[in-house]
């Protein structure tokens, strides 16, 4: 008899009460007497676990009665409907086998763990509740970013994880190379002779997919990128990981406008899309891990969200006389401070702060006609500040070759990149969300190491 | 007045005709006589150009009759219907106007040029006709795999990319480093000091995602990753690339049979998605690329896989009496030549080949009774031999730990993927889909150069 999922049994218990089911998955709790027990089983596919009930008629009573947390069972039994009982229905067992194993040694035992804990245990952390929840909203979260795109046309592409330049022009970056470490070969001038490393010059692990994206943008008029990027930051704070996953629209013949609109209508549509496909989970996290999440999500979904300029932005924060840490001058970058008094203070829900000056942003914004901005948008939250930054991109070659010269990039490089304006060249638009960032946004987790399957930060690659 | 999609007025040809619409994209091609003139416009959105009219009644006329292909403009006109033309419908343009010039220095001209020419303008290749076409189909694939998977509750799982381990236990693998590459530090025995490098040890790009995979699989039955790969080989063939994207199903309570199950069906599943999803696609491969591609798809589709072991295959190459290159024996590793002598002579359909001798095979794959052979399989398809590799893997720890002993593994380095069958194992299995091959397979394209967007290979990693 082949297993049903439990998520099967929670969505559609009409079809199976009263009947025999198998189920196969790890148990979660056991408590027994000496005449009966009960087992909380979860076989992954659910947030929730299915009570198993087992009395001493089994053969093996006492072996079963004795199980560790985490063994592997498969339970043949009555499914039976407990209108009076904590869950909603049980399984009677009239069988139940071992798969494998557990023992008491096994690290992630009922009690409470801190989350520094579990990332030392980070394979078996989705076995827990929290960690379970968030993997899970991770995947549906991810779903929902391909589908929003594909159901728009948009084509998604693959751009290069490995990379000879560097997309923003001030990277740390990763080297990537199979040169011998110790003896490296050198040059006439006593320099490391990469043209003999593996791809015949330096290369790095990608910090965007954007100028690829661009050229394809500027083929198929709309695509998104979803893929891994990297930072070789030595940054230790809780938002900033190694290894990160990003999503990167870009769309031809598409303004600032367009390009606020499709951010919003996005963000919305994953919002959405999680509440209704993981209800169980966000309950979990807005009762044990952000009281107020699920008020919060709602309230974007229902929100139009504000557009503000940089330079309004500067005026509000002057104005509002608020003692920050960094002060507020024209000309600053703005800090998750002053991010977050916009969105949670002023506006009270999201806000597109657009228009920022030019020397703060990338050298592939588009000058405005005021010649001191460009055509910039961050996209702020409640609870925490900046979620999505993008732009509309220069489009005239002699403006962008202006801008590269003036923060010294070699245009050699970029050759490419230029002839994407000179063969007819658009206005074109594009955002970059943080994929982490919207988990923890979506999930209330306060670390990204614990929304990371394996995270990878400074002095930390394991498993 | 927005612009609307080409796709959408080929889709929904009846809301739009004799209306005033708006297009925006590309000159793809244009002919003009002194009174008039016909531009092919592609706005990217779909795989045919839109045929536009202009007359010399528009004020620039003379200005638009000179354009160069690939100029970009927005024309405003009347979509008419054409009953008796070669084209369904064309737009009598009552507006041109031109928002980014090209040249004739455009590198991409109408006439045909070879794919080898067109890799090196990989920015502008998926203006191409082909390349537009395959890089649609690499976008409607993938979402046809994430569908799939989701659509079964399969997690998605981000395995992360950079590791410290090497999952298949024999990969030529790209370092990866932030240390000076001139002066690395070292230890005290004179070799370069990892623990100074950025993550603490020594790190390298992933070759799979399975090991961690499986920890995901242990915690939520069913799962999958989709991400890029990485392989330092030195390889110049036409099938091979440094950097690849790959597709890991990973499930707990599954075995070999389960697995072979589920990789007939998502094989069928995106091929009925891309055949559906871009017909004018797929009969522009069948036509121009591979003339028998449509036929091989549809057969797949309606076929029961083969399904033989390792053995009885040998036997049956053995029997045929076939002049191959390389001999048959048991114990050999069966060569593309064998693979596609299985599949189209002797099968004529697809065919798992299972049970291979475990000496060719990876240390995690599950011993089989006759203690000789592993539960691998490995899908054999027509026209291009091995498509997918997979087994069951070994889930008892004493086993796994001989075998790790035996290829002179270090157990240390592997701690916490055998602690997974220390704690609840089960048995489980997995495959891997090389997303390239699948789409090589897909559009009958045969460099796998010509289905990455930027490829990656030996001294080449450009744009």
């Amino acid at each position: 008899m082949k297993s049903v999922y439990i998520k099967d049994i929670y969505r559609n218990v009409e079809k199976y009460a009263d009947q025999t089911v198998v189920i196969e998955g790890w148990i979660r709790t056991l408590r027994a007497s000496k005449a009966f027990g009960f087992i909380e089983v979860n076989d992954g596919t659910f947030f929730n676990n299915l009570q198993v009930v087992f009395e001493e008629s089994l053969a093996n009573f006492s072996e079963i009665a004795k199980l560790s947390i985490s063994t592997s069972v498969r339970v043949e039994g009555k499914l039976v409907i407990t209108p009076d009982a904590k869950q909603p229905f049980e399984i009677k067992a009239i069988n139940i086998t071992v798969e494998g194993k557990s023992s008491n040694e096994y690290p992630l035992q009922k009690k409470r763990h801190s989350f520094e804990y579990l990332r030392e245990i980070a394979h078996l952390r989705p076995r827990s509740n929290t960690f379970s929840a968030v993997f899970r909203i991770r995947s549906l979260a991810a779903f929902a970013v391909h589908q929003f795109f594909q159901e728009k046309g948009f084509v998604y592409t693959h751009t290069p994880i490995i990379t000879g330049s560097d997309a923003e022009g001030a990277g740390e970056m990763f080297r990537i190379t199979t040169l011998d470490p110790k003896k490296p070969p050198v040059d006439e001038k006593g320099e490391v002779d990469f043209t003999k490393d593996f791809f015949g010059k330096e290369t790095s692990l990608t910090v965007s997919g954007q100028l690829q994206g661009e050229a394809y943008a500027l083929a198929f008029r709309n695509i998104y990128t979803f893929g891994p990027t990297f930072r070789a930051e030595n940054s230790h704070t809780a938002r900033h990981a190694s290894e990160f996953w990003m999503i990167e629209p870009e769309m031809a013949f598409a303004d600032l406008n367009d390009n606020m609109e499709l951010a919003e209508e996005m963000l919305k549509y994953i919002i959405n899309y999680v509440l209704e496909n993981a209800p169980e989970e966000m309950d979990f996290f807005n009762k044990f891990v952000d009281k107020g999440l699920l008020d919060r999500l709602k309230g974007v979904v229902s929100s139009d969200f504000g557009r503000v300029t940089y330079t309004k932005a500067i005026e509000l924060l002057k104005e509002c006389k608020e003692n920050f840490e960094y002060p507020v001058e024209w000309g600053c970058d703005l800090q998750t401070e002053h991010e977050r008094y916009l969105t949670e203070k002023i506006f009270k829900k999201p806000v597109f702060v657009t228009d920022y000056p030019k020397d703060i942003k990338a050298f592939y914004m588009k000058l405005n006609e005021d010649g001191k901005t460009v055509a910039a948008m961050d996209l702020l939250v409640p609870g925490v500040g900046e979620i999505i930054g993008g732009s509309q991109r220069e489009d005239k070659l002699e403006l962008l070759e202006e801008r590269m010269d003036a923060m010294d990039l070699d245009k050699e490089e970029y050759w490419w990149y230029l002839e994407l304006r000179k063969y007819g060249s658009t206005r074109h638009s594009g955002y970059g969300l943080g994929f982490e960032r919207a988990i923890m946004y979506l999930t209330g987790m306060a670390n990204i190491r614990d929304v990371v399957s394996f995270p990878r930060t400074p002095k930390s690659a394991d498993f």
